[in-house]
Formats: C-alpha cells, sequence, structure tokens
C-alpha cells in the first residue's frame, strides 16, 4: 500500500482551480489540499450554494484527483493573534471588516467553524490550518517576561479553539494544527502545553510539517512518536539550514530568499529534513493518510519543483514491512 | 600587557555598591561597569548631587576597583520599543510615567542623554546599553511581513537615536550597544544596517558580549573582524546549546534555566564560545579596553561562579606578540 | 565489466524456490545465491539424489538466473558454538539429534563438510556461511576474563574447522566466512587472530558483509584492503545507526525492528554504509565476483525492498577505469 | 554547599585500607566508599565481631575520612549470573563453596542481604554493586533470540533480588545498581524494564557511573533527568572512545588497556564523559551525595591519578544557584 | 530554462575529435568545449587554414553539438611558471624550442595570444586557461619566504598577462582562469591579489572548477557570491577528501589514483562538492553559460562516468523561480 | 617518573644563551634543546676550542639545566634542497660560500657530520633538525609529475645523507628528522619511503614534532604507534587549523600569523593536538626522552607563552601505570 501523495495549493492560489488541476493531474499526483483562498475552497460557497461543491468535485475527477483535507492557514492564523496591518493582507474583506482586533478574532473564530461545515458538505474529514498565538510576540524574555503571562496565553487558547473544535467534533471532522512559529505551538514544549490546555480532546491534532522543525534543530520523527495519536496530516516541505557563523539562525529580518538568511524553505529532497527517519515512524505510527507536498524554494521554478518533489517521494516512501525478521531462518 | 578585568553589577542590583564591591575587591577583580539601576549608579544623582559621585568613587577606591563604563540597558530598551507591561517592571517610576508609549519612549530617550552627561561628569568614557526596537516582533515573517515596515524600523531606530548620539559625541562619550535580541541590531546583517542608518558615526559602537551569538550560530570572532572599528568595549559571558532533537533553539516560551530549553546562559568558559578566538581576534584588533563579566548562570551560584569566571579569563587572556614570526631564525 | 548481481535466499525460505526464482527473475536479478536451508538447496539431497541438482539448475535456468555460491550459516554456527535451545530453532533434526552439545557441534562440522562436496557436486566453488564460536558470551569482560580463554577459543576454532577447510580445499571450494557478532571473527582484530589460527590458509576467506560493521564503528573499505587476498565473496546489505543518547548500540535486549534500538539493519542505500568507498575498493583489489542482496529491513516489505536495491546496486556499481591519469595531456 | 569527594577502595583491594586511608586522606579527600573485599570491609566480621565496625571507624577517622556507602560487586554479579570458572576467581571461598551454579547464587544472595545488615550496623545508608543478570550472553540476536526468554530474564531478576531489597529497605538501607555490561540493567531500556520488573521500589536505584554509558553513545544527564527518583549515589568515572574505522565498539576480546581496543576506561576528565552536563542535571535533581571516584586508567598511574582526578573534580563541581534569573533587573 | 551541458575534451585528447563528437552526441551532451591540444582545436590551423574552422564545425554539427569554449590549459601554465621537465611533456614542440625558460614562456604567451585570435575567427568568446606562477614553489614558507618576493610574483604576472588580455578584449573574447594549485590564483585570497594585480580588467575571469575548491576546504558558493561578476564559466568536476589520520592532505607525492593519497578527483556527484548550493548560487548570480563537465576519476571506466556525469547534472541544475515567496497568500 | 621538559632555543636565539637560561631555568624548565645557530651552540668552536663546552656546560649548570638534544635544523635543511636565496638567510656565511647549490649542498653535509661529532663532545646523544628535499616543488603534480623523478628525489635523500649517518653511528649520535613540509619526509607515505631509501638505518630516526601533522589532518598518535622504534625526540608545538570555507588549508602564500591564513601554529594546548592520545601513545612504546617545547605563535607574547606551555606540559603528562587493570579483583 502505497500512500497518496496530494499538492497543497496554498503557494498556487494565483491559479485558478481548473488551470492547477489539469497541470497537477497531469504530473501524476493523487490529489489536492485545498486552500480556502484563491479560487480554489471558497468556505461560504460551499455552505450557500448547492452547486459549488460539486462544481469542485468534477473539476477533481476531471483530472483524476482525490481530496483529502482542505486548509484555511489564513483566517485561523487571526483566531488568537495580536491584529495588526499584516492580516489585513491575508484576510478576506468580511473578517477583517472594520479592523477592530476583538472583532477581527471573533469573526475569524466563526470562519473557521463554517470551515469544519463546509468540509463535512464537501466530504472531506481533515482541515489544517493555523490556530494564532497571543503570546508569540513574547519568544524571547526581554524584558523578562512574567511568565504567568505565558500562561495566559495557552488559556486564551483554549477559550478560543475550544467552541471551535465542539463544531469540528460535531461535524466529524478533525483539526490540523501545522505547528509551526507564530503559532501557539511551534515545538514540542508548547505543542504538550497546548494539547493540555484543551485536555487533548481527539478534535485536535496535528498537521505535521518537518520544514519548520529544521531550524529549530527538531527531530520530526521523534515528535511524530511522542504525539503519535494527534498526527492527523503530513505536509512534505524541507528546510536547509545556511549557517556559516555570519548568518544566523533567526531570520535577520530578511525575506525569505535573501542570500544572507541562516535557513530557508526548499524543494524536498534538497534540504536538512531526514525524510527516511520520518517515513520510518509514520510506518511505525501506522500513519495512512495523504503526503502533501508544499511546495516552497524560492530558488526554484515551482512547476519544475513540484514535479521534482512528486518524482522525489515516489522515489522514497516505502511500504512498511508485515513480516517478523529473520522467521525465515525458523527450520520449523 | 594584560586588559583589567571588571564585573557588570546588572545581575548583583540587589546587593548594595558597598557590599558588592567588598567582595568583588576581595576576590581580586580590576574594577566594576557600573548598572544604573538598583543603587549602583543613579544618573540624576550624579547630575544633581556634588557629592554623589565623589561618594561611588570613594566607593571604588577602598576596594581598589576602577570604573571604565557604565551601564543603562533597562532604559535603552524603552527608546524605540513597542511599549508594554513588561516596561513597567524594569523601568523606573519617572521615565514610566502615566504608561503612554510615546511618552515613555521619549522620557527614556531623555534619559539616555542623561547618562552621557552623569557619564561624562564621572570621568567615564563609555556607556553601554540596549536600543530596543520597534520591529522586533516582525522577526518571524508570518503573516508575511511588508519588508518596507521592516526599513521603517530602521529609520525609526536612526530618528530616536541620532539625537541621544549627538549629546554623547558633545560630551566626548561614546555608546556600546550590546548586540542582542530584541535590539535594532542582533546579528550581522541587522548591525550593518542599523550602522548604516545612521551613516556609522562614531558616537555609537558595540558592547561586544558573545553570549548572544552562541544561540544564533554567529562567531564573535569574524563579528570582531567585520566591526572592528566599532568594538567599544567587551561583555565576557557565555552561552551553551543543548539541542537533542527535542529541545527548540527558539526557547520554548520557557524562562531561562528551565531544563528544556534549547540554550542557556553559562557561566563563563562552561559553554560554547570559543573565548580563543575570541581573544586572538581582540588582540589583532588591538582592543585595550576591560573584559567585563557579565555574569548569569541559572545553575550556579553566582559568588561561586564570579570567582570561577574571573580565574578563567585570568588564565586565557594572552598577551600578544611583538616580534614577528621566525625572526630568529635569521643569521643577520 | 559489470559485476553480477544476485539475492541471498536466506530471508525467503518461506517461499518454494521456484516461486522465489520466478520473481527474482522478473525483477532483473543475475542469480540466486542458494541457502541450504528452506527447500532452496538441500545438501544431502544434493549428494545423494542424481536428480535433484538438475532440478536446481532447472529451475535456475528457467529464470535465467547463475548461481555463484550456496550457503550454510544456520548449521555453521554450530559448529564451535556453546549449544542452547535457540539453536534448536535453526538446526535439521538430523544435526540436532539428542541435543547433546559435543555431539550437535560434531554434525554441524561433518555437514559443513558435505556442503562443501555438494557445492562441488552443484559446480560452484564458493561456501558462505558462520563458523560459530566458543568465546563469544566472554566479549565484556566482566567478571574479568582469564585471557588464556579467549586464546583457547581460537585454538577451539582451528580444531574444530581445519578440517573442515581440509575437505574444501580437497574438493576447490572455498569457504567465506560473514565477519559478524556471534562468529570466531567479527572485526579487524578478531579477523586477524582467526586467521592466524589457522595459519591463513587458502580455503578459508571472508563473505565480506558490510552491515554488520556499522555497529562496531568500523569501515568496510579498509577492511577490505587489509584482508584483500581473502575477500571472496561480497553481500550488499546495510544497517543505520539511530543513536540519540537515550538508545544503547548495544541493542538494549530488544529485537530487530523495535524502535528503541541504538541500530538496525536497513535496505542498502538507507543507512550508514559507505557503499562509493566500498566499490572503490573492491575495484583496487579487483574483486570480480557477484554482489549478492542480503535483504533485511523490517520496516519495509520485503519485495519492494528487494527491487529497490537491486536499482540502487545497478545505479552506483561502476566500471573500473584501465587508463592512467591525465594520460591524454601528453603530447607524445 | 559542595558534595563531598570519596573514592572508591574497589580497585587498591591489594592495599590495606589503613595504608590507603593515610593516602587518601593526605591527598584530601573528604572519605571512602569501602569495597566488601579485600581486609576494607568484612561483611561477616560486621556482623559479629564487636570491635571490628569500631577499627574501620578507627581508620577512617584517624585520616580525617567519612564514609557514606559500602560496596560490594562482586558477590551482587553472581547472584543473577550464569556461573562460569570467572566467578571463582573474583569470590570469597565460603561463597563459591562446591561450585554447584544454583548454590553460589543463592549463597552470594544471601551474602547481599548480610551486606546490608552490615552496613545498618556500620551506620550507612547506602550499599553499592552489582546484581548479575541471567540474559547477558543473549545480547546479540543470533542464533535469533526467543524474546519470552528475555522477559524470563527480567523476572529471574525480580524473584532473585526482591528478597534481598526486603532485608535492604527493613535496615533502612538502600541498594545502588551500578548501571553497567553483563548486569540486568545496562542502558535506559533495561534499567526501565528492571524497575518495572520489581515494581520500582524505592529500595532498590542505581550508582550512576557514566563512564559506562560512552561507549554504548548513552547520555548520562539524560539518564538522570529520567530516573532522577532512583539516582542514589554517583561514580565519577570516565571513559574515552577510540573509534578509527579500524577498532570496534565492542572491544575486540581484547583486554582494558589494549592499543587496538575501540573504547578504554580513562581518568576522570581524561575521557569522553561530560561532566559538566552530568553535574548540572545533579544539581536540578538535588542530589545531594557523595560524589565517588572509581579510579581506572590502564594507561596512568594510579596514584597521580586520584590526585589528578580529585583536582579535576574539585575544579568542576560548582554549587546551585538559589536566586532566578534576572531577578536583579526588577525595579521593585 | 536549463543551461547547456558540455564535455570538456582535454582528457580525451588520445580519441580523434570526429570519434569523441560521435559518442558525445549519443550520450546526449549538447556540446564540447575543446582542448587546443590533441586534433580537437588547432590553434594555428584555426588562424591560417581557411577550411580548417568549418571542419571543426561540420564535425560538432554533425553530432548536434555547440561549442561555447576552447581551452588552452597546457600552454597557459608555461606564461608565468619556473619552466621545467615537466613541461616539455605537455607543450608543443614550437613552444618547447630550445628549452630556455624565458624563450618557452613568450612563446607561450604569444600563443596565447593566438588562441584569442583564434577563438574569434571560431565564432566562441570564451577561452578557459591555466596561466602558471611563478612563486607556487615557494607555497610552504621555509625556509622562511622574503614576502615582497611573493608580490612581485603578482607582478611578475600582471607584467605577462597584460598584453595578452589587450589581445582578449581587442578579440572579445574573456579568459577564463581556472583557479587550481600551481596557478598564480588557486584560492579567495591569491584571486583576490591576481585581479588587483591587472585591475580587475574585465578581459580576465574565471572558469570555476569546484573539484580544486575540495581539498584546500574552500567553499565553492561563497568563491561565485564574492568573485560574481568574474564567473565567466564553470566546470562540473568533483574531489573527494579521503582523509583517516594517516593519509596527508597535501597528497604524499602520490600520483592521482593511489590509494594512500588523503584526496582525490572523482566523477560529478561522487565527492565532496556540494552541488545544490553552487546551483542555487549560480542562480543567484544569473550564470546561464554552460555546465562544463571535466571528468576525471582514475577509479571508473571514463565512457561510463562520462554519461553517469551527465545524468547526474540532468537531474540536479534545476530552474530559478521567478515569483516571490508567499505572492500567492495576498488577497489582494 | 616524570619526562624532563625542555626549551627549543632555536626560536630566541635573538638571545645571549646566558639571558635565555636565566629566564628559562627561573620559568622552572629541566633543561635547554640548544640550536646551532645564534650564540647558543656553534658547531666549530665546540669542535676546536677546548674552553667552549665547559663554557656552555657552566651556563646550563647556573640555571638547573640539563641538555638531552642539540638541533641544527637550518644546515640539514640545505643538504638536499634546490639552493635558492632564501637559503642565505638561514645559512652561516662559510656555507653559503659563493652560493653555487651543489657546494652548499656539500658543505651543508660537511657540517651535519660535524654536528654529530660536536654533539658527541658534548656528551649529547641526540640530533635534531631537517633534511631537506629535492623534489618538494613537485608537491602537486601539475604539469604532470614523471613519478620516476620522484623515486629520484628519494636517491639523492640517500646518497647524501647515508655518509652523514655513518658519521652519526660512529659517534653514538642518533639524527630526528623533524617530519615536516618541505623535508624527504612529511607524512607516514613519504616517512616510509625514506627510511626505505637508506634501509630503515638505527641512526635515523624521528623528532616527532605534532604540529606538522595538524593542517596535513595527519594523527600523531598513529605516528608514534608505527613508528615506534624510531621516535628518539619529541617536540611540544601545536598548531589551529582555521578554516571557514574561505582560508585554505594550503597557506594562501600568506606568512604565519596573518588573519586569512586557514591554520598557524600556535601555544601548546591552545590548538588541535590530542596531546592526551600523544602522551598515551609515548608512554605505550615506552618514550623516556624529553618533551621540548618549540614555542611558535604570532599571536602570543613568547614570554607569557613559554610558561604557560609548561604549566600547561606540567598538568597533563602524566605516569604511565604499571598494573594490570582490575588486578584488585582478584580475591587470590
Amino acid at each position: 500500500m502505497k500512500r497518496p501523495v496530494t499538492l497543497f495549493t496554498g503557494q498556487w492560489a494565483d491559479l485558478p482551480l481548473e488551470t492547477l488541476a489539469e497541470k497537477v493531474g497531469q504530473w501524476g499526483f493523487d490529489g489536492l489540499e485545498l486552500a480556502c483562498w484563491g479560487d480554489h475552497f471558497d468556505v461560504h460557497r460551499a455552505l450557500t450554494e448547492p452547486a459549488y461543491i460539486q462544481s469542485r468535485r468534477d473539476i477533481l475527477n476531471r483530472h483524476n484527483l482525490a481530496c483529502y483535507a482542505i486548509s484555511n492557514h489564513l483566517v485561523g492564523q487571526a483566531v488568537c493573534d495580536l491584529i495588526d496591518t499584516r492580516h489585513q493582507e491575508i484576510l478576506p474583506t468580511h473578517i477583517w471588516g472594520d479592523s477592530d482586533p476583538e472583532g477581527v478574532r471573533q469573526r475569524a473564530a466563526n470562519e473557521m467553524m463554517d470551515t469544519a461545515r463546509s468540509a463535512a458538505a464537501f466530504g472531506v474529514e481533515q482541515v489544517n490550518g493555523f490556530t494564532g498565538s497571543s503570546i508569540w510576540h513574547l519568544l524571547y524574555s526581554f524584558p523578562p517576561n512574567n511568565f504567568a503571562d505565558i500562561e495566559r496565553g495557552y488559556e486564551d487558547f483554549a477559550r478560543r479553539w475550544n467552541p471551535i473544535i465542539d463544531v469540528f467534533e460535531r461535524e466529524g471532522v478533525r483539526f490540523g494544527l501545522e505547528v509551526h512559529p507564530t503559532e501557539i505551538a511551534y515545538d514540542f514544549v508548547t505543542t504538550r502545553k497546548a494539547l493540555d490546555a484543551i485536555d487533548n480532546r481527539p478534535g485536535f491534532g496535528m498537521n505535521l510539517d518537518p520544514s519548520h522543525f529544521i531550524h529549530q534543530f527538531l527531530d520530526p520523527a521523534s515528535f511524530i512518536e511522542e504525539f503519535s495519536a494527534r498526527i492527523y496530516h503530513v505536509h512534505i516541505k524541507d528546510s536547509k539550514r545556511r549557517l556559516d557563523g555570519r548568518r544566523s539562525i533567526l531570520g535577520s529580518h530578511l525575506n525569505f530568499g535573501e542570500a544572507l538568511r541562516g535557513w530557508d524553505f526548499v524543494s524536498p529532497g534538497h534540504g536538512d529534513v531526514d525524510f527516511e527517519s520520518l517515513f520510518r515512524a509514520l510506518n511505525r505510527i501506522g500513519y495512512k493518510g495523504p503526503l502533501s507536498i508544499e511546495w516552497e524554494d524560492s530558488g526554484v521554478d515551482r512547476e519544475w519543483g513540484a514535479q521534482d518533489a512528486l518524482a522525489f517521494i515516489r522515489r522514497i516512501d516505502f511500504t512498511p514491512s508485515s513480516a517478523a525478521f529473520d522467521a525465515a531462518f525458523r527450520t520449523q
């Protein structure tokens, strides 16, 4: 049994879904993870226009593509975040509204509930995304943090997301947080604390994306083993450290792709993610879901890259064994 | 010629200067770098009470201690920062005032000017400290930064600090920014940009503290070589990476000293700073100023640690050579 | 000239030879290294049933498969071992007999002589296998070893194997010990001592299997260079160290494939064997024999794995050069 | 508060205790960990001769030496071991007796109970030692282990040691197993299983000796953190890996000190143990017991070495901090 | 846009161009970089025989091969070198002449001018080659160098090469020095000094060959970034360090291919060159010229190797991106 | 038994012996290795002036200094070298003479014979030095070497040095070549070949100086083990690699001490020499001669450095063990 390989459409939202699906189908992917932006998957039309969902299905079917998950990172980000002008750039107008931070956060929360409902309507049981965080800006504790404030950040997360997850669980859909800087959980410690804050309820798990672990020096395979019951979806994305004593691992306030950054996202297989160990860990926990390529590499043409990534995954995603070691040595 | 070894008093502000100076003198230090908090060095009394400065001198003299620099990190931090409740904890009441952010920033800027004046009055030509930063919270670009905002952060720094440096230059005192996360400059790239923003004027240089380089994977010796003309003061402080695939280099929103952090400050010689290379670089640029131990190690008793640090520096701060290599081989 | 690639059938003994040969032929292998267990190669039938050998040849020929070596690891293991219940599981009934240890050892020795004879009858000049060891259990010297006992272990090996090798040399067949933990030779030092014990006679050489070197931190290419005259056969098998400070290189008494082991066997090219260096060393010593894939990887499906391994070897087993470097620069 | 530094007398049993204590006292040690062999501490005389215990105390007092623990490794080893001739070399005659393995094991078990009683009589609450193991010889699973046999090994350990620990707990003495190859627990996995087998009862903990972790590539500081409640005593001993691609980490059946071994014990501070991390971990768990130097280094004179080790520990065993980080920054 | 892949013919000069071109065309290369030795490209015939150039073009065209550069390493080497008997082996008779060193150097210089003229006549704008060096033998400063002599070596280079580059610039052809031991520039420092010596004039740049950087521990990607304006041509060649504590990085006066050397040239992708970083650096500077495989590997058959190298480059030479990162996230 | 620590006077030849001896005696050294230049040890006066030798002894005795070896590196260098102007700088006038290369070489050879004679007269049995080499300039084989020329270099060495060693052996003095770039032997391979060339005669051995191994990536301890019978004298000197991808290990034709070199000599204990392993290897071969500090570090004041080096050696030169491991565990 081979796991399906899908493409996450978030970085291709400038293309109409029809155009993208045609390319992706020809490249040989098994499916798409639809982003809830661009024209790829519109949460509201899915809930209100009877024909909309079928139109999406038709496009996918025409190109032999399945859909195992939809993703709404941008709206999810606004649920817990301290809102600033950057959110206006990535949020739909009806959520940004009058720009009042608390209003933005509440509208974003409602939209995430609708995202669960629209996924259910679409027949998809997985929604991936971000949570935002009210305490991210306290990352480096200077001026010295009052660490009770940090605890309040996890409580804020629980207060805002528990009602959202109520809807998810009611709809039979699971949320997969992409553990990532700027989210409530971005590493082992913060994932433990975030899960604790919501009593580790089953409606909330992870969309594992190993690329965000590399610049933190974290091991994705160990993460899979520790949080095995909450690995709900997997992104295939890579990252490379480029440290030479002059480039900071913190990124120097430089944009992705700048030569002087200490690390950058790269096409899968071109970076420091140990996919061999990652796939062995996924095999051990029995993960059977899609491997969804989230393609970002500012140094490579994306069409070349998406195909290169697919070929890479096809070559190394091995089938797990079913037999015991040395069983063939036994004489009986 | 051996460089003097001083102790930065910032982490000892709970002790009266008299008590501290007695200990430090007995331990064998050459001097103190006085913090402008606790009762160590009061900027206002230095400017307004004729006897105050002499009272500081008397304490130092009684214990055979020199003073090459005073430091005002906490107030400097507020000059560019977005102000939050954490600043209230570290700022004097007269600067915090009514807590209006812009008011706090302006009062802090004025205080830094007074710090220069008080240093001059005290006969000290070096003030160390922080600058704060209006863009630190944009460190990880998600939601994606508008990078013009980053440029505006450097402009804001220049706008706020140029008038301060005017006073420094007028007073014949130099400011030494401790390159450090949360400041306008925390690595090579941001130091270049910060210096560019103020036209690399001589009143503004660096208090090199290698401990802030380790978790960023930066090489302090290379920094000394690149910015040789602006290395005005040196802190001796160490840091250790404790990465095991489960601990994040970003710190996990955990306080210093917590077992699960990916790095921590440690007593000099107990961490990853390559002091051998650092001292060779200082020798190459001809740095003759103090080596000022800023002692922070949450796992070690500070009195044991300060003495251990002094012994460490005494053992490895070697005198540079004055003769050419192999000169003794020549027959004439 | 490319070296033939064969599959060692030991881990496939649950399949009838006919079934296996069909698969292996379709996958594109050049031949099989037949195990003397399962129904793959029966030493006694080969010596007593006139049609048996032809029946094996017929199967191989039907699928375009050659045979360069047969292997009898399980019986060989019993020749020097201290016999315990584990041997009963892997030995044929006629060798286990009444379970008296010395009887088992002698019957195993005789069977190895017959293995040489049957190989000769089959037209194959190479038999691979194990020797066992009477001193393996003394590996960690506590309670402290009497090291004269260790010497006696090598003498015991020579006493038991010299008569076996007499038969091998008479039959024109060579024995290839797979250097491996639990054998009389498992590393450089013990190989030197084992070869010395039998005066380095030509009938006894090595089946080099690099996978057993990895968890010992040994370099297979150096082994090839030191024992170049005794490299009689080569297994292609890989192994990966998975050390993280909590997993022991000694294996923790855990079965292969367990997540907490410090190392494990993996499909060729997925582990720590440096095949590039290994092939260059084989080229340098002029090894022209088969590359025999011994496939073991508890995390991968074996049919996927065998084909993946074959493709891997085809891609990297390069032809050695025949021309001198820079010869084309000469003007004459 | 500095932890006392003691010397374990096991490697000095050729010297009378009086002679040794005089040397050790002069070298400046704080105490001795007495071995129950040589004439250092005789379990039977301690239980039967009223003046014996006072005679030991007198010797110690004369040289200003304390005693925090006694050790009976050699007898403990025989409790679970498969007995062979090597045990005869290290066991007292009354335990070896007629050499019948089960008899030896039972007499050894009784002796360990008496060791607890004699420690109590001596006023010492800690006994260190070994347990032996009935499954050590199954370390490398070839012929393939029946892993149910491995489980039976842990059960055998529990069956034999529970009655011994009953006595320990009754006497108010704790047993400290030195986690070590050839014992029931030698790494993280086997320690977990051994503790589980006896329901993690408090009478049984560990004498942490980091030297046995190095050749297994295990991290002693992580061990201290995982088993913090069971770290009852600490040996200071070091080990060095000497891998060069030709030397096996398994030891090649060579005696300690041989040049071709892949690792060897060395004087503390001369090897690969990270004592800095180890001491920080001990500080974190609040370990206040002795640091007991077990000195073994076949390349160094032991008297030079013991003093070098003491100086090393005195230099690096730092006092933990009692204050919070950055506390001195607060304005109130 | 993919860069063309060519084969440098220098190591194939024993084959007539017709024979070589047929092979190379069949293997799928895009072109040839013709060596000015063997019968591949004769500088004099190109300048004097009207039909010669067309004959070379015809051969190339017949096999669909382009030519972007010609190379004259062997003659270039003689321009600055101290001449010894080794030069006789690699120089045409008319340049060696009477063997008087200064005469050889001047005839070589003239020949390099003619090489520029013949390239122009051939319609090729790039000539690669060597410069030689009068100071190479002073590499290790013992007996201690007079470093003024080193400066004179750069002046000698400028004096001899400026007139040659005059011709190049007149002809519209660029010279590409292959930075390489024994040349005036072989690393970063010497490249800076060599370029300074000729005022960094545009007619003189580099043929970047990363294989010569590996044994010097230099990073080719950093070189590309520092000298971006002078990267005129790229050789694809690889090298591997084989250090084991007994093999010297200096080469031991052993010929390439000897087992005991500390490093050796290997087929591209089989060594230590980081081609991923190299191609990203070439993308960043906008290099659009050929990737010319200079194939040398004394352990591999050259025909197998050339095809393996071509396949390697085709697989990893990725197209650069034209879009900004995260652009698809924007809502407008 | 501690080995004596001496100072090699070569880098102090600008000081009169009397001045130097006074300093060195006060610093606590055990002796001097006298250089045959400056006024430290004059070969001719030792052979011709009856009182000269006594005058040297008197100076040494006055400061409690022994002498175990004299050294004549500079003259030895000229015996095989191709002579250039650099030799004039380091040779006495009577050897440079009319500058005819062959004359210089022969006069240098005679002087080395006299050095043996003067050592014998002085009662010293060890002379250290260089041999020079006629083939050093062929180090990098381009233009490609005729490797028969390399062989002729070893023959030239044997032809010139055999008569010198005849004198050494006659006088009961041994020559110790400092294996070093520019000498006939500078690594393992060339040492083997040089010793072969003179039939490994006992009069010719090595002055081991580990600093010359570091930039070649050679292991001094392995060298000691391979050439154990020819380790006649030991220099304590250190070297540090400073590779960062931009600095070449070849030295860039930069003088020692320049910031951009890829490696440099440093004070013992400040570099990459593993003195722990080196001393263990010396212990294993039973070396009992002096440890002679040859102090060179262009970044450190030499008087500070010599004392620092002495303290370093005193701290780590441990006495070897005389007892067997675990001997104290035996019950009999």
